[in-house]
């Protein structure tokens, strides 16, 4: 997707070998047309499979998938990161390892948002090492619900989160695919 | 509003005394159809006022501050409650007390995304003891730009939110103020 591409060369902010910082536009604050042009996109994609529900995490996967989520016409189920008094104890879950954080938590879903009826598209923000991701589709299999697929909006294709879904079977659509991110540039596949 | 006012009695969970629980359509599954008239109603609501950005703390403020946002022509940016790695080191922040959590926490918005030109519009999911939105208010006014309103989706009529708010200038627009929620039943003012 070349609107993206080009707005992750002139706002991205490289911070280190491997690392770049888009929240100016997609994490932090939200550039609400982009989104719609990345919900234009996830839509062309995925346009042929059935799909009844979306499913992110959160946070910053929420906004992506709501605006996407207008352009399916389905509701957005979000799993939740961090403890809360207000979620069902019946809940779907599965444990993400962090590379950021150096630690694993838990991310859940309530056991009624997600049933083996549904064809669920699965939509992040980033894809790099796909723990989230994987952690995600744990959570449609456990509920006996189909993955029609994954939509990320940024691959760093360098790490090793498509190879890792893809041997599940999965199918990506990564809008922006990273091939590498050194000595100050970024070089997309 | 009428639509959110019967989803409420039709979706709603009373757990408690004081306590409904609407995440089958507000904050953990997302009706993306009703936030759309969530969000044309908070735009006739702030039609006439100068509205340059969306403000609103992670979670579940997402969803619906973007697609408010798409009634407003503006970005959206969100207080992050969380410790990132990824997050500026050059931040407005702002103590909030959680009943739910018992305990302080701290938000924080880069100081790149809130400028003296800005005229916020600060939303959010609920409004209680008015805790969460003076955080957002003070991050607002330390970053010396105008608070054009608060909307709130379901205000909670019998905390103090609303009076905290009002003691300090702020314009608040409820779409559904809950009187009372006593022996199973929801009252609305």
């Amino acid at each position: 997707m070349e609107l993206l591409k080009d707005r992750i060369l002139k706002d991205g902010k490289i911070i280190g070998d491997g690392i770049v910082k888009v929240d100016s536009f997609l994490n932090h604050q939200l550039d609400i047309e982009l989104f719609n042009e990345i919900g234009r996109e996830f839509k062309e994609r995925f346009n042929n499979v059935k799909i009844s529900k979306i499913l992110t995490v959160e946070s910053s996967g929420i906004a992506i998938a709501c605006i996407a989520a207008q352009y399916f016409n389905v509701p957005v189920v979000f799993a939740k990161k961090h403890d809360a008094l207000n979620i069902d104890l019946d809940t779907f879950h599965s444990e993400v390892y962090s590379y950021t954080k150096q630690k694993s938590y838990n991310i859940r879903v309530s056991k009624k948002y997600i049933t083996p009826e549904d064809s669920i598209l699965i939509i992040d923000d980033f894809l790099a090492n796909g723990k989230a991701a994987s952690g995600l589709v744990d959570i449609v299999q456990q509920a006996g619900a189909a993955v029609a697929g994954v939509g990320i909006v940024i691959e760093k294709g360098f790490q090793k989160g498509r190879e890792v879904l893809l041997q599940n079977g999965i199918r990506i659509e990564s809008l922006a695919i990273i091939e590498s991110i050194e000595e100050g540039t970024i070089t997309f596949s």
